[in-house]
């Protein structure tokens, strides 16, 4: 720590300034980082451009694309030339994603949606998208082919892009409050599910999705999902077993053509409303699954709006129980409640969660904040999806900014990309590193970020040394690339 | 610390989970108090009224009136079993509030905008409010009575209330950006000043501001102001010698009337834009005045938009200079911004600030965090004027609810009430209870801020022992009140 500055004496003044503004250097993400010398040069770089983009931002706040909404700022975020630094960039791994938004719309709207065999009906208040042989083959609902309903409004495109996306030109007036956004947000899924579990769909979904990271320079990703009963037009149904096979075969082929990339884990989710009966059968019926897919199954963790369903003390027996098999990357704390919600984050560290979603509520809680950092757990940070879920208007004030201040580890991630209309990580990223990190921050917390992803990702040691090397050499190659484009 | 959880066994993970909340709670503000069974007793009547309220609104989160905009709150905060509670607790000190915004527009409209001799004028884009014996008396502009006016406009008063106050219907809508309040924010200074110079309304409105604090269970208040060139109709000028004394007759008057009333200290302010030159006569200036009126006036502060001006560091040689006289109350990291405006937070800390005024990104800085805390250098925390001046939408988020769960010396403040409609501390304390402590924080947090607004004022230790006497008999007359009237 700096001593105790002498107040009459200017030098020794500045001294001590300086001397604060190190230490807190030193103590925050990427602070203990040495940079190498073309680190450093690149580093210059990447500051001018941070500091460009900031210095119009104090002079004029309404340029400031972080603390607008992401609907309002995605078109100026693209043209940044920090967005398009982020987006070169290696970045290693995405760890909270769930499989069922990470897809772009224009890919499910413009290619999923234009094949034979689609239909679409409303059911209990939802539009529902689904394969079929012909129209009678499910009889819950009276399916009209797609084709038709473009026949008959040609405007059905955008309309439908709205059933699968939260994106609206005014979401402050759309979305009066987060019960309502989630409530919307949820026949998303509604919508999107049938039409995703017809396997060549479900085959080709996974493969754009792995695409879309690929694109974005991300070599990894964990997926949080649930068994999808997966069919073929003929009315075959695949089990739970077979619902395995095809993803990792899939995943295998995306792997062939693209051999830098490393792989896919699966996290299991569970609706946080179910009884604990429900609860235990699924996690028994995991727990075989993980026998089978040891090192596909990453371990489980429950979905949900965090305000409904049950509290985890809830079911803390049969998760106690499944710990000893299972690893947990629990959603905690996403929640502006304070005593009561975000008491789910003192049972996931009790039940030894080996990551946190969010942890939204994290520095209200002292003992937990010790115990996360004695722990080494880390915090998968979603910002963009905190501020359309409406928990968190200017990203500048997200309480993560502490726990980067403060050197945790957190991990960038992007949740549900394709309901806000991003894709990859890079938005983000560019979100913290811009707003959520101190505007001296330069290349040391973007590496600390990407070498976090894959620290903390459920790999096992020998894969994520492997994984490190390889990320390595993509750095290093970005490096170069800096340095000829800019320099 | 609690123990390591055997998970096998439920009983210990459910003690393990108590352990940790138990040891939260010792942590937060008002951890370590002792409750007298009295305070046990009216804490249950309290935290009853305070689950009641939060459990509407984890039902329906539109019924939760802190995270709704002030403006659309305050009618509903007015019928809240809570504020009712929080009306009558005896508050102990108001320690940040600006002088010139500190009365309700109610009695500045209807009582003073109604005397004789009251002049308004349009002067460079601003209405401007003055006294004078007649039209001619002051050419800088074309003066006209405000007897005219309101002959002129039934609904004149309406328009001059707006002129005094940020109040509008939608101010989502009205002030698109922090800049844009900011500016709005301070034309309502330049329309009172020169009404409020006019000596006998100067003696009134002080008055007038300390009835209001009174009636709110207030007992002494720390002003933030500058020397006010006090006039009468005759146009005599009295001089910073006589500003003093007209103001500290009213108070000793006020006080003879009120003999509960413990007093008021005056913290001087200087624009943060202004020169090294204009700074120094300026500090200059006050060490005279502290010497005459050494136990008046607290200490010295900057005011105004804190992205305008300059960072307190430009400063540093005047202000270390002044520091051997005076005390330091400085406004500092009132801002969003993290490596830039915010290191105002590292220049208070370094010129030995007493308190800190907002301090709104101080979590953003771990070695000053530890300073803050090892210091004992107080908060003050104005919820209602970050949320009205656009730094912080959720109180729940708020980064000071960080301090309070570390329990750093956080004093409740009311900054600028009448600029959103408030009177008195309960707004903000309502606040504070109900979005910024944890449902199951109760009386002792509530007692802890109480008697930190008296330890952490500029009193003496002696004035300080005689305070919390006083403050002692009215807070037993509270809670006997309370389990008359609940119970
Ligand atoms: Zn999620
Ligand atoms: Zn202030």
């Amino acid at each position: 720590m700096c001593s105790v500055v002498k107040l009459s004496e200017s030098d020794s003044y500045l001294q001590e300034r300086i001397c604060i503004l190190k230490t807190e250097k030193a103590l925050r993400a990427g602070g203990k980082i040495k940079l190498t010398a073309k680190e450093v040069e690149v580093n210059k770089l990447i500051l001018d451009e941070k500091s460009a983009e900031l210095s119009k931002a104090h002079k004029n706040v309404s340029e400031y694309l972080p603390s607008r909404h992401f609907f309002q700022a995605k078109g100026d975020i693209d043209r940044s030339k920090v967005f398009s630094i982020i987006k070169n960039i290696p970045k290693g791994a995405s760890l909270h994603t769930h499989l069922l938004a990470a897809v772009s719309v224009d890919f499910i709207v413009e290619n999923i949606t234009y094949r034979d065999n689609i239909y679409g009906c409303f059911l209990n208040g939802n539009f529902k998208l689904t394969f079929l042989q012909n129209a009678n083959q499910d009889t819950r609902c009276l399916w009209k082919e797609l084709k038709e309903y473009r026949k008959e409004d040609a405007d059905f495109d955008n309309w439908l892009r709205k059933q699968l996306s939260l994106e609206v030109e005014n979401p402050a007036a759309t979305y009066p409050s987060i019960d309502v956004i989630w409530q919307r947000f949820k026949k998303i899924f509604t919508t999107a599910y049938d039409m995703l579990c017809y396997r060549p769909v479900f085959e080709d979904y996974i493969y754009q999705l792995l695409t879309e990271l690929y694109l974005d320079n991300v070599m990894y990703t964990e997926l949080r999902g649930t068994f999808m009963p997966l069919y073929e037009l003929n009315g075959t149904i695949y089990d739970t077993e077979e619902f395995f096979k095809i993803f990792i075969a899939t995943v295998e082929k995306f792997k062939q053509v693209y051999p830098k990339f490393v792989g896919v884990r699966y996290i299991h989710s569970i609706y946080r409303g179910v009884t604990s009966e429900v609860l235990k059968s699924g996690l028994d019926e995991l727990m075989g699954m993980k026998i089978m897919y040891p090192n596909f199954i990453a371990g489980f963790d429950f979905v949900g709006y965090e305000e409904e369903g049950k509290h985890i003390v809830h079911f803390h027996k049969e998760l106690s129980e499944a710990s000893r098999q299972l690893k947990f990357y629990f959603h905690a704390g996403e929640t502006s409640w304070y005593g009561y919600t975000d008491l789910n984050l003192v049972d996931a560290v009790l039940l030894n969660t080996s990551r946190i979603g969010h942890g939204f509520g994290l520095p209200k809680h002292p003992v937990l904040m010790e115990m996360v950092k004695a722990r080494d757990i880390s915090i998968e940070l979603c910002p963009i999806s905190n501020q359309v879920l409406m928990l968190n208007q200017d990203p500048r004030n997200h309480p993560a900014v502490y726990l980067i201040a403060n050197g945790f580890p957190v991990v960038i991630c992007n949740d549900d990309p394709s309901a806000w209309g991003a894709t990859g990580l890079s938005y983000d990223w560019y979100v913290v590193f811009m707003a959520m990190t101190s505007e001296k921050a330069g290349i040391e917390v973007l590496k600390q970020f990407a070498m976090n992803s894959i620290i903390y990702s459920a790999m096992s040691d020998h894969e994520k040394i492997e994984a490190l090397e390889k990320w390595n050499l993509d750095w290093n190659k970005f490096l170069d690339n800096i340095l000829n484009v800019l320099a």
